[in-house]
C-alpha cells in the first residue's frame, strides 16, 4: 500500500485522473475494473497503471481486476487527510486571493478555510473567496480549526514573523511563496515555491542571452 | 562560464542576492570582492559561493577576488534574455492578475507585459496590473512584439487551444498553470506548475492519513 514516503509527485497528479474515471465507471454499474481497461481509456501507460494501483491497492484479481468502488476508496483514502487538510493563507494580496479562490485543490480534498492579513481594510474585501481576518487572529483560528497547512504570500521581510505566529498554532506544513528561506522547526517541512526563479529557469533553458 | 545547461535552480535563486550585495559594494565604491566576503556576508556556504562566482566568472584574482563592476555585469548577463525576456499571460482570471502582478520577475529581468482572456469584459478592467486584449490578438500581439513566454493560466480544457495560438505567434516557451499535458513541438519547452498537487504532495508529507 502507498504510504507517505512511496507517494511521489506524478503518481498523486494520477490520482484525480483515476478517481474521475472510476467515479463515471461506479456510476455506470461497471462493478470491476483492470490496469488495462483504466491505462487505455486514460491514454496511460499500462505498466504504469498497474503499478499505481498495486501499490494503494495490490494486485487485482486475475481476470477481472479491481472492485471499482473498493479502489475508489483507497484511492479517496491517500487524499484523506482527515480534518488537518484545512489550509489558511497567509497574506491577502493578489497571490493570496489567487490561491483561496484556485478551486483545483478541492481535488485532492485540501480546502483553505480563511486568509489573514495586517491590513484590516482587506478584512471587509467582499470580492474575497474566502474570509480575510486579522492577523492577530492568526494563531488562534489554527489552534482552534486544527489547520494543517500555511501558505505565505507576504512580502520576504515579514514571512519568517507569520510563520513562526502558524508555527505557535500548530500548523503541520508550510508552503512558502515568499523569496525568503524559512527557520522551521524539524518537524515542520516547507515547501518553496519561488516563481520568479521557476520562470527564470524557464527563460534560461528556451531563450537566447544577449 | 555559466552556459544554458549548467545554470541549476538554486544558483538562479542566488544571483538575486548576489546582485543586491555587490550593487551596493559597487555604491560604496568596494572595488574588489572574494568568494570569501561574498559569503559571510550573505550566510552562504563558501565553497557554493566559490563554485557559482567561478561559474560566472572564472577565478578571481590572488588576494583581491574579483572586480566588482565585473562580477555584476556577468551576473547581470546570465540574466539578459535581451528582448525575449517578455512573457505574456493568458487567462485573466485570479492567478492570472495575480501573476501580471507579481513583483519578483523583475529581479530576473523577466516582464510581462500584456494578459489575454476571451472575455472582453476583463479588457475593460481597469484594475488589472497589465493591460487585457482579447484572445483573438494573441498571436499578432506575441509576433509583433517577439514574446518570449506564453504563461497559461486558462481552464485545463482550453489550455491546448490557446497554447497552439502562442506557439504560432512564436513564443519560445510556455509555463503551463493548466492541470493538463499540453502537446508541443520539442523544440518549445514547458514547466508544468501543478499548484493542487504541490499542495497536496505537502500535505500527503506532513498530515495523518485518516
Amino acid at each position: 500500500m502507498a504510504e507517505k514516503g512511496t507517494l511521489t509527485r506524478p503518481m498523486l497528479e494520477r490520482i484525480p485522473e483515476y478517481l474521475k474515471y472510476l467515479r463515471t465507471a461506479e456510476t455506470e454499474n461497471v462493478r470491476s475494473v483492470s490496469a488495462t481497461t483504466v491505462s487505455r481509456a486514460l491514454g496511460l501507460g499500462e505498466v504504469m497503471v498497474r503499478k499505481d494501483l498495486g501499490s494503494v491497492s495490490g494486485e487485482g484479481r486475475p481476470k477481472t481486476g479491481y472492485d471499482t468502488s473498493a479502489l475508489i476508496s483507497r484511492l479517496e483514502g491517500i487524499l484523506d487527510f482527515g480534518g488537518a487538510a484545512s489550509a489558511v493563507v497567509i497574506g491577502a494580496g493578489k497571490l493570496g486571493y489567487a490561491l483561496c479562490g484556485y478551486r483545483g485543490f478541492a481535488e485532492y480534498g485540501i480546502s483553505i478555510t480563511a486568509a489573514f492579513d495586517t491590513d484590516s481594510g482587506k478584512t471587509l474585501n467582499p470580492a474575497s473567496p474566502c474570509p480575510v481576518y486579522p492577523l492577530s487572529e492568526l494563531k488562534s483560528y489554527c489552534l482552534f480549526h486544527n489547520v494543517g497547512i500555511a501558505i505565505i504570500t507576504v512580502p520576504a521581510d515579514s514571512a519568517q514573523a507569520v510563520c513562526d505566529i502558524a508555527v505557535a498554532g500548530g500548523v503541520r506544513a508550510i508552503w512558502n511563496f515568499a523569496p525568503v528561506k524559512l527557520t522551521l522547526p524539524e518537524t515542520v517541512p516547507v515547501k518553496n515555491e519561488n516563481l520568479a526563479s521557476s520562470l527564470a529557469l524557464l527563460a534560461a533553458q528556451a531563450l537566447p542571452r544577449r
